[in-house]
């Protein structure tokens, strides 16, 4: 994440600046375990969102700063005001892999189940953040089965990644959409409600 | 938008830094013209999915920059490139206001109809952009008539914003919503989804 680009450009007549902050493109995939009928969900403690929860609290937190410009919150709110519910994801950083084999390998990483690429299925790409990142997001579905967890997941704690893998019953993931005491990402809810739209009832023939 | 801060935290016992930017929470609007049957969309062009795109084309473009850190990007791809379709959407800077009176107040400002506030629904909240800005977004439905419209709509041009509304009639939702080659933000997509299993049913009843 680069946080300096300026770009310059006249719109009118007049010059105008934008500053943005340059992201990867992304793929998210909703993945949906077809032994235990549950999504699973990854759930992580992210400090954009507490630092949103604390600048409402406090308004005056990021007046205080070091010589270096960094300002050291002091823990005025539980961690968990941070945590947020997502689908598993991860940044499109290698050109050499396809947007699929990406999406594997953070399912593995992140989920700890090991899917063959023809079990992703794409459902579609979207624009994220088009006031700030602009970066384009690839939707993936993928089944899974019990037998395919290979690993514990969890992310790789030594690039900071702390990752709960999570279970949403499929009997509870409307409920759990429209709870607004369990912060979560717009993915979440457009994945479970794509699923009862396109998945559910091809199970119920099964 | 601010793009300054770090914050600094201690996570088992190792000094972490992220830096990431403030931006004020949001409303966003789906909104349907009964009297005409369509969604009324707003079309953006968006420099930061400009820009990503003309990354795409030319990793090298971020490099020549003058004395301030700004560069000038040479018009390398046809703007439309960056243009996208959204929700009626706008920040929450004014404390004073409901978020539901600032969802009307968009909606008069970018789309030019004139919404009582009794007439929005809440859908939920979310957060976005869980990596960078972890802002919360609160989407609406708004109902809307012809009658309704008071105003051209098109946002603030001395703000900067150029902002065009777009009607995509009911029926051709759902081609709209997959067409990849149509950049939109997974907002529209989930409205028109949410629409479909929500309001379609009684809209059919009626």
């Amino acid at each position: 994440m680069m946080c300096t680009p300026i770009a310059c450009w006249v719109v009118n007549g007049t010059k105008k600046f934008w500053d943005f902050m340059r992201t990867h493109d992304s793929v998210s995939i909703l993945i949906f375990n077809i032994t235990r009928q549950c999504f699973i969900l990854v759930k992580q403690f992210r400090p954009a969102v507490y630092m949103c929860e604390l600048e409402q609290h406090n308004p005056q937190i990021f007046q205080d700063k070091d010589m270096n410009g960094c300002c050291y919150p002091r823990d005025l709110l539980p961690a968990t005001v941070g945590v947020t519910y997502e689908l598993c994801a991860g940044i499109v950083d290698n050109p050499e892999l396809s947007l699929e084999q990406t999406a594997c390998n953070e399912i593995l990483e992140e989920c700890g189940y090991n899917v063959p690429v023809a079990n992703l299925k794409k459902i579609s790409s979207y624009r994220s953040g088009v006031g700030v990142t602009g970066s384009k997001q690839t939707l993936f579905y993928a089944e899974v089965m019990d037998s395919m967890k290979t690993d514990i997941g969890g992310g790789k704690p030594e690039e900071g990644e702390l990752i709960e893998v999570v279970e949403i019953p499929l009997e509870d993931a409307f409920n759990f959409s429209f709870d607004e005491n369990l912060p979560k990402t717009m993915g979440v809810v457009f994945g479970f409600m794509w699923f009862q739209n396109n998945i559910a009832p091809l199970l119920q023939k099964k």
